[in-house]
């Protein structure tokens, strides 16, 4: 199946190491004491136990974490138990982690003092930085932990939790689940919702990220022993080129999933007014995830459910699910739900539970044991159905309290998930958890199918030969350059390159385009449609919308009919026109677009999609995050509802497909290679059975700002 | 806003009263003293705690049922501390409902005893009938049941509950919530999980459905006082028509909310094998919700959540949502739910909330008052978005323990809620209920825009006009019955009608069919052209696909081109040719289908959608159960992604739209007058801005069995 480790899948490749901050040996050094110290100190840890500082201490003291934790607090000799000290450089002995909760104008202090004691890292959790508008504030206090080598977590958060370690430096009320599950947060809020049901190894609410961003933890955890999983939830990218190299790298061998907001405009206002966070389009958010396996998700609800099925169960290796219960009703609800999210439900061979299970079960798949099946009758269905090589994993959908009762079915179910290899989780109405700690149960059968569809997915991405990156032959990206800069010497602020200049930049990345001869008189026309080859069509040229104003004429089989069509465009479009081009007619082929964008937050994004007319009504589309490889423009393809029409669709012949994508795969590496591209159309692509030719085009290009950090 | 209640909107409108079983005095009476009895027995009650009977005596008991309460058991002389009776005929009193527990076997004698007792309705807990394959034995149990006016609920179910008759006859755990949510499931599982989260007045469980049906419920809880709301779980309709009929007239006051399992084909086989339903193709299904105003959902979960909503507050006056509250991630997630939703988080202004709350909040909306915000900052925040004109509806985001805390917190938006007529919910991290007993709280934001937007979408129904039973005119269904009746006498199988049996089908109904003169050779063809007038288009007949074949030649602008295209077609296709068609060759228009379809289980369909070589592929189609008024064929057209073509698409003239919409009324008409029509379709209709005209057309009958009772 699927998720066979035969092959050169991704788990197996190797990629070159990721460069740029945070992933070097001294400051990863920081941030792994600061995430795993042998020492902290909570600096404004006051006597109230409602203030911040108070709470983390006592989750420190509570959580049994084992090293010496130091209240730093210059008005009381006593907090909690602890002798305080009155600043951090009066603490004796050595401090991995401060843990600051001191009122916002008192940070900066408080942080030069840390640096002079040589703390390695800081978790600030005071807000009224960057995110109430005191930008310099955060931009003063992140410069005094570069000067001394502190990595800095927040301002603005509720702390770091590293359950291997026995570190609670939060002010939460409630004990984490320890698990082997990462979650880190951009929300306070959210990351506090995550908590409650997760079982994790590692917590980081990131606050404002004016140092330790995603990608650096998403690094750090990529190599932790203790965990399995990522949990992620952003409001923006810091740099999303370098978060996709890194995703990429991890989800070989390590799920990350992801909630992203501000996906809506409003839901964009609200991060941004919350955040200060830069918003990225979503869309280009869904091009990055399909680039590097990240499993995005929609809710945090979603998020836990998927995170409990990948910690703690194996991968299904394909989507056949076999669904065994005491209750139809739930069983074909978790069926309907399988057909929605694309897993398969196959009907199994009637003698393997024949004769084992009561009369009157139903065996078909759902195996409906009915209401009266006890826990026993449960088990050796749940580990029959396992066995059978129809079947990839087993839902198990009990409603108490029927047969032997919650707490005997819950065993049972625990024992038949431990004589199998295969992916087994449960619908227990009413019970959201762990049987057994291993086994997830879900309340709904929708949320235990919608999680093992997450993991199915993911299975797949795993198994998936490596992209490695392809040669694309052809290229003069030097002589694309040289175009691209002639224009932005004349033009500093960019604009629509002219068609030459875009025909010569697209032939440098060997783009296939029509033969096309500008032209400015009727004659003119005649005599380059005699060059090209009849049939013709002719286009005008000139400030107007070519389809809209009668302005594309097609199949043109005589210089006559090219001279009168000149002649007739030139009467109806007048002053507007400045000329036309001739090129030849194409046999009927499928129209595709393939498009370029360059978000100036993002980076560059190629698109693919059906063409003419309705490309505009369906919205028939696909983007992908650059480097496009052969392998992942014929998944574009493939994912088009029109991707038909090219496969020979009611007896045509089928069209050159292979050429197509060769033409998205050298769009892919344009936009990379010249990130002044800020717009690329290809409209359309007409791909008939010979070739893929690009009848249409231009590229606007704008001047490039520094890339992030 | 749109649920305003001037105007003829559903809400005022009176339709005919229905007819059929149960609607009349005195089946409906029984229903009555069924589900509010006077007195109870429970025949099978036996001294075992873990019984079925038993536990339904304890629950009757414990439930504090004020009438009497008779176990039978002819073992026993008490059971749970009441005397036991012998056989319910020896019972010293009127016996409104006996509940069934005994074995399958002795089932029918005390059914046969009931009837002699006088009993008004059962209860028949028991399983083994018609969902074990045991249906004659059900019908017997029907028959009895008939012969004697009794009412039946089940069997294999689990029982019934009426919380303002303090009735609870089910054998389950745990007290039901009082609420004004009657409840229905065709699944016990399914039936125990609702009554987990809903605060109910009715519960039915109805098992096989053998009498009382889901229709029959309807009716009742229509004009029962204490339902606001009605939720249904179904595994199967048994009369489709008639739930359309009820349902459109109970939605004109109050929401059926519906989870309908079977979707898939293995969710399918799950259904059948569990109840030995029959199958409703879902497509039709979702048709039949669209037709009377049926709030279908995709889970039990869903339902829930819709349910809370509906039976607590006041429906929506519209879809603009204000989102306030202590916590931006989860607010910016709700904004992201409520634009995949089709809800506006409309921007608000600034002087709204300025100087009234703390200076660091975010006031855009929405509005995030931040981790600080107490519980009287929360309060007056909620007012003040509730009472302005730009917000229909509020969602008040809160995450414990910040502020002011769970408690006080719940406290300030329960007040906030009592100062406004409209819409109020909560999102309360981690906290699913009510709060105040009448504000919905939902643990993520999703769960709660999700119920929001299915309120909205009811409201919208509630307040559009009333569709009242149009003329269409022009119809002579006598002379199209003897049409299809031709065809039956001649094949009783039916089968596809000839083309001109069609034509004359098609007429009778006032389609607009396109002139078409039948030919049999080149020199007919072109007399034909000269005759419909030129350019026209030559089709081939003939037991062949036509576009396959080259058999459609379009443009034909002389009688010489005719004539050479029917040569042409004649030695490409071959002795497969039969003839041809000529036809004038249209203006270019919109490719529409108009289709019909009459499903055995369930009756008739009418489908409308884009035409021409991409229908397949994108399944642009939109479905309706007739009759179909011409505002709802409008729905359909506008419901089409290609809908944009009929209206002027990038300049083009406008479509004869209304044209294509009377063509639509007319095939609902012809597929309501005449059941005999198994299939139809026109395809294309051809809409140019002069006229919507049928260019091709079949049609299929087929014997028409007598429809269930």
């Amino acid at each position: 199946m699927f998720a066979s480790k035969d092959g050169a899948t991704r788990d197996q490749r190797t990629e070159p190491a990721p460069e740029g901050r945070g992933e070097g040996g001294e400051e990863r050094a920081a941030l792994a004491r600061l995430l795993a110290p042998r020492s902290v100190a909570v600096i404004g840890a006051g006597r109230d136990p409602r203030g911040a500082g108070h709470r983390v201490l006592r989750n420190l003291i509570d959580g049994g974490f084992a090293g010496p934790v130091y209240p730093v607090n210059p008005n009381a000799d006593q907090v909690a138990g602890l002798t305080c000290h009155p600043s951090v450089t009066a603490v004796p002995g050595p401090v991995d982690l401060a843990v600051i909760a001191v009122p916002a104008r008192y940070v900066l202090d408080v942080v030069r003092e840390c640096a002079d004691a040589g703390v390695a890292g800081l978790v600030v959790l005071t807000a009224g930085f960057a995110e109430t508008g005191q930008g310099s504030a955060q931009r003063d206090l992140l410069k005094i932990c570069r000067a001394s080598g502190m990595r800095l977590v927040g301002p603005n958060c509720l702390g770091v939790i590293n359950t291997a370690a026995r570190l609670n430096a939060t002010f939460l009320q409630g004990d984490p689940t320890p698990g082997r599950v990462a979650v880190m947060s951009q929300s306070g809020a959210v990351g506090a919702a995550l908590l409650q049901r997760l079982p994790v190894s590692s917590f980081v609410s990131v606050g404002n990220k004016a140092d330790v961003s995603g990608n650096d933890l998403l690094e750090y955890w990529a190599d932790d022993d203790g965990t399995d999983v990522i949990a992620l939830y952003l409001e923006s990218f810091g740099n999303p080129r370098k978060f996709t190299r890194i995703a990429r790298r991890i989800t070989a061998t390590k799920p990350i999933l992801m909630v992203k907001s501000g996906r809506s405009g409003s839901g964009d206002r609200a991060v941004r007014s919350h955040t200060a966070a830069a918003a990225t389009p979503d869309v280009a958010v869904d091009a990055m995830v399909a680039a590097c396996g990240v499993i995005r998700l929609d809710s945090v609800q979603e998020l836990q459910d998927a995170a409990k099925l990948l910690s703690t169960q194996p991968l299904p290796g394909g989507r056949r699910v076999a669904i065994v219960g005491n209750s139809g009703g739930p069983e074909a609800m978790a069926a309907d739900a399988c057909e929605r999210r694309g897993l398969v439900v196959p009907e199994l061979p009637r003698d393997l539970l024949e004769g084992r299970v009561s009369s009157s079960a139903a065996l078909a798949n759902p195996v409906d044991l009915t209401a009266d099946a006890d826990a026993d009758e449960i088990r050796l269905a749940v580990e029959t159905v396992a066995a059978a090589d129809e079947v990839d994993a087993v839902l198990v959908v009990y409603t108490p309290p029927f047969g032997s009762g919650l707490e005997r079915t819950r065993q049972a179910i625990a024992a038949a998930a431990r004589t199998t290899g295969k992916t087994v989780l449960a619908c227990v109405a009413g019970h959201d958890g762990l049987i057994d700690g291993r086994v997830p149960a879900y309340a709904y059968p929708e949320q235990a199918i919608a999680a093992l569809a997450r993991a199915a997915e993911y299975a797949e991405w795993r198994a998936r030969p490596a992209e490695l990156p392809e040669p694309v032959p052809g290229v003069d990206a030097e002589a694309a350059r040289r175009v691209v800069r002639a224009e932005l010497a004349v033009r500093s602020a960019g604009g629509w390159l002219s068609p030459e200049a875009t025909a010569d930049l697209l032939r440098c990345y060997g783009l296939n385009l029509v033969p096309s001869v500008a032209v400015g008189s009727a004659d003119e026309a005649a005599r380059a449609a005699a060059l090209v080859g009849l049939p013709v069509v002719l286009k005008v040229t000139g400030p107007v919308h070519k389809s809209d104003v009668g302005g594309v004429r097609l199949g043109l089989a005589s210089e006559d009919e090219v001279r009168l069509a000149y002649d007739d465009m030139e009467e109806t479009i007048g002053e507007e026109m400045t000329g036309a081009v001739v090129q030849p007619m194409l046999p009927g082929g499928v129209e595709i677009i393939v498009g370029g964008l360059n978000y100036p937050a993002f980076g560059p994004l190629v698109m693919a999609g059906m063409g003419g007319v309705m490309a505009d009504l369906l919205a028939d589309r696909a983007f992908r995050v650059p480097p496009v490889s052969r392998a992942a423009a014929s998944e574009m393809i493939a994912s088009l509802r029109c991707a038909p029409l090219l496969h020979g669709y009611r007896g045509a012949a089928p069209a050159a497909v292979d050429d197509l994508l060769d033409q998205i795969v050298r769009v892919g590496r344009l936009l990379e290679d010249l990130p002044e591209v800020a717009e690329l159309d290809l409209n359309p692509v007409i791909v008939t059975p010979d070739a893929a030719t690009v009848v249409d085009f231009r590229v606007r290009v704008a001047p490039v700002d520094q890339p992030p950090a």
